[in-house]
């Protein structure tokens, strides 16, 4: 999808009058999911309301209610996920986590994506949601930080190799789970993120408990269960940032999810009001609650239709400067030598966070907006290769580092950047950024996700398999069973 | 939307991947876990310490350091959990778990306690910490209102069945792991509670983790981590009291904690200061932290010896009224229709908790102070069978609940009641608990706990094999291998 269908469906959601969605197969209630503000879905919502109206609306949600747009960007980040899933595979936190639990698994339901075990569902859930968050490469929903492909696709892939699902039922669910993960996290961001938990995991478990009983097509009451097992089983405090358990946490919240449903659909009770009730989630878990972010607009405008991805595998603040780096790069086809001098003005927040000189090892490369200037520079890019142990050696790289001069510039907002490469040869290159590539105002092109994704895949998939998968994805609402994408992800 | 706003910019800085944690090994440390109590381990307490101490503590910990005492109380422990356990396996809410479960389970490698099915650990301790919670009948630290047996026990048996392990090391890892939920729960007892979590789920996933980290032989940087992926993982919400999600809590927990230890056994890292930091579990998670509670007397002084178990099958709040309501009746041959009204004083906790006065249908009637009342006056027992479908809808017991009134008051402590039994002649009864039986001032008797433990476990297993259970349970110390206690009690 093009950058202006994507600001028009956003633009055309919020034009949309406020009118009652479809209730369903549902019997009657007193509460529409009618988007309408009442008393009654603000902070002090009456127990069982929240939580049923978001319930029915995902087992009511079919694929051909989707609006154009949001399927693509749907499909956008499916394929993403894939791509940062495959590239993590092989991360020391993923063998440490495979050899952990093998001993432990069920049958081999499903696969561990660019990886020969399978596990069963819930195990092979976390692991791929693990994997998907090891570089911090995955996507985001900007409004919470939210990564929810991680969980929410990482369920439902696992559950479609022992449950075929059409590609259109698997894209909704995986919408649907999104939805529910970013509503859920904008109820209760950001008090609840700046207290501490991680709401990848907290939130995200949510979407995977939703989009997994879409799938196994749970009813409405059994939808509220699902959610309030899901509700119970919050994960990821933001201690972790920075070890393993960061990672770990997307991965527990994908297979909590799966978790939370499998009982569900049995019927394992739980209580109707989990998410707003007074000792439910919302309440325990943040000091702000707006329930009318989870139900107003529900089918008319969505959440995940802003997901964004990163073009760079690093820290956010450093990709305007990237961005401007590499648009004069292959504009004047730049080598090394020629640079005498790059000068950069920057928002002061880049020195303070990215200030190392001579980063040492391929994490502080992240931290270093010496070495990410330099490394775009020379190589045109800035994907988990730039700052492996071998980028961050390299002699010309090493050598343009002490070329690249940021002067922190309090006029400068974060979003931008002011580039000026002084040439040997005297020549001046100019670049104003003002909103760098992979934000919302300018998102990553399909050619661009293409890039990442074979970037991260090479040496793990052979190239034609690459090229499959990403066709693979881009076409998944044309594939009779989703699972073909997980097969194909699975190293001969 | 763009990065442009500063606190979304620092949000987004916390999350990126810092230096990975230290290696595994660590040298000798400073502070020794001796109970002192230095500034640093109060509310301000530096990342590292309290989950650092705690972790040492427990990997060092001897069962030839454990009073007799102790130990006397870990076997009762023990005995409670297991004929609790056994009683509940057949329950509906297990039915549904066992089958949910099934397909997805790795190999029979540990026993559902009282049924045949055997599943990998992790989801063989999760349905035995389902059962051992789904009457409301297990042991309860009372200080916090844990129910610790359920998380540790059930993780630590299930392990043992593949792990094999003396009962002394079983015995001494039960204790230790129900001695850090505990001390971790008083940390932040009560706030935590009133909030609205779960605590058994919340501090038991640490007890879990630890015990069973102890058994895998964890060193002491491991047994950081392991306490570090426990935190990222607490498990429940007040909210889901009254549906089956209740007893999934002390289950999740129990899988949580082996997960966490499992991972942390092959160096799956976590921050060092999971409990304590400022974005760690006390501060997230609970408006007050006591870090003394965790590191001050640890090996002198012993949560674990302050066990207690239940006498009635229900919430510990409804005892003291039960106790009154059952003393009176027997005292006074009181018949039903002799009764006009029952006036009880109680805590105000009481009516928050249990305060349904038309249960319809088992688990409500747990959290209905009118019907334990009126069915303890009726029947003058307060087990399981008095919770049923069929005292339920006694129309005797129905017609009774009528005529209970209970008064929120402030200046009666949860441990007390004041109740006065209004006749129809006019005639008074009355009677102050000051503690019910059960409680620590008035503990059950070794006997009665063996008569609690036949009552639950008749039907279930033969009569022969449940003094057989009861004695192993009783000579745990003794046992090569404290899996024969799982193996007999699978029904033949």
């Amino acid at each position: 999808m093009s950058f202006t269908d994507r600001r028009s469906v956003l633009r055309f959601a919020a034009m949309l009058p406020v009118i009652a969605a479809s209730a369903a197969e549902t019997g009657p209630n007193p509460m529409a999911a009618d988007g309408n503000a009442t008393p009654a879905q603000g902070a002090g919502a009456a127990p069982g309301e929240v939580t049923r109206i978001l319930a029915r609306y995902v087992v009511a949600a079919r694929y051909e209610d989707l609006p154009e747009g949001v399927r693509k960007e749907g499909v956008r980040t499916l394929l993403n996920w894939v791509g940062v899933t495959v590239g993590g595979s092989h991360h020391q936190t993923v063998d440490i986590a495979v050899s952990a639990l093998q001993p432990f698994s069920g049958p081999p339901q499903a696969a561990i994506l660019g990886r020969r075990e399978r596990f069963d569902i819930m195990n092979a859930a976390f692991i791929n949601g693990v994997s998907s968050h090891i570089f911090d490469y995955d996507d985001t929903h900007l409004k919470t930080i939210i990564h929810p492909a991680g969980p929410v696709a990482s369920a439902i892939l696992a559950l479609s190799e022992m449950h075929p699902v059409s590609g259109m039922d698997f894209l909704n669910a995986m919408i649907l789970g999104i939805e529910v993960a970013c509503r859920i996290g904008n109820a209760v961001y950001p008090n609840h993120f700046d207290t501490g938990w991680h709401i990848t995991g907290t939130a995200g478990v949510f979407g995977a408990a939703a989009a997994t009983g879409k799938l196994l097509g749970l009813n409405e009451q059994q939808m509220v269960w699902a959610l309030g097992l899901a509700a119970s089983q919050p994960v990821g405090l933001r201690e972790s940032f920075g070890s393993m358990n960061k990672s770990f946490n997307p991965g527990r919240a994908a297979s909590n999810g799966i978790f939370s449903a499998l009982l569900a659909a049995k019927n394992f009770t739980s209580s109707n009001g989990m998410i707003e009730a007074k000792r439910g989630w919302a309440h325990t878990i943040s000091t702000k609650q707006d329930f009318r972010e989870i139900t107003q607009g529900l089918g008319q405008h969505y959440e995940a239709a802003l997901n964004s991805y990163k073009p760079f595998a690093c820290g956010i603040v450093l990709h305007p400067a990237i961005d401007a780096a590499i648009q004069l790069r292959n504009e004047h086809h730049l080598k090394a030598d020629q640079i005498e001098r790059v000068e950069i003005k920057v928002n002061p927040l880049v020195l303070e966070l990215t200030g190392k000189r001579n980063p040492q090892v391929g994490l502080e490369g992240k931290f270093s907006v010496y070495h990410a200037v330099a490394v775009a520079l020379v190589e045109g890019a800035a994907g988990e290769k730039q700052f492996s142990a071998r980028a961050l050696s390299d002699p010309t790289v090493m050598a343009l580092r002490k070329k690249i001069i940021p002067v922190s510039t309090p006029g400068i907002a974060t979003s931008q950047v002011d580039m000026v490469i002084v040439l040997k040869n005297g020549q001046l290159l100019q670049r104003h950024i003002e909103h760098a590539v992979g934000s919302l105002e300018a998102p990553m092109s399909d050619q661009a996700l293409e890039a990442k994704f074979t970037d991260l895949a090479e040496g793990i998939l052979p190239d034609p398999t690459i090229r499959r998968v990403m066709d693979l994805c881009w076409n998944v609402e044309k594939l009779g069973n989703a699972a073909e994408i997980a097969r194909l992800c699975t190293p001969v």
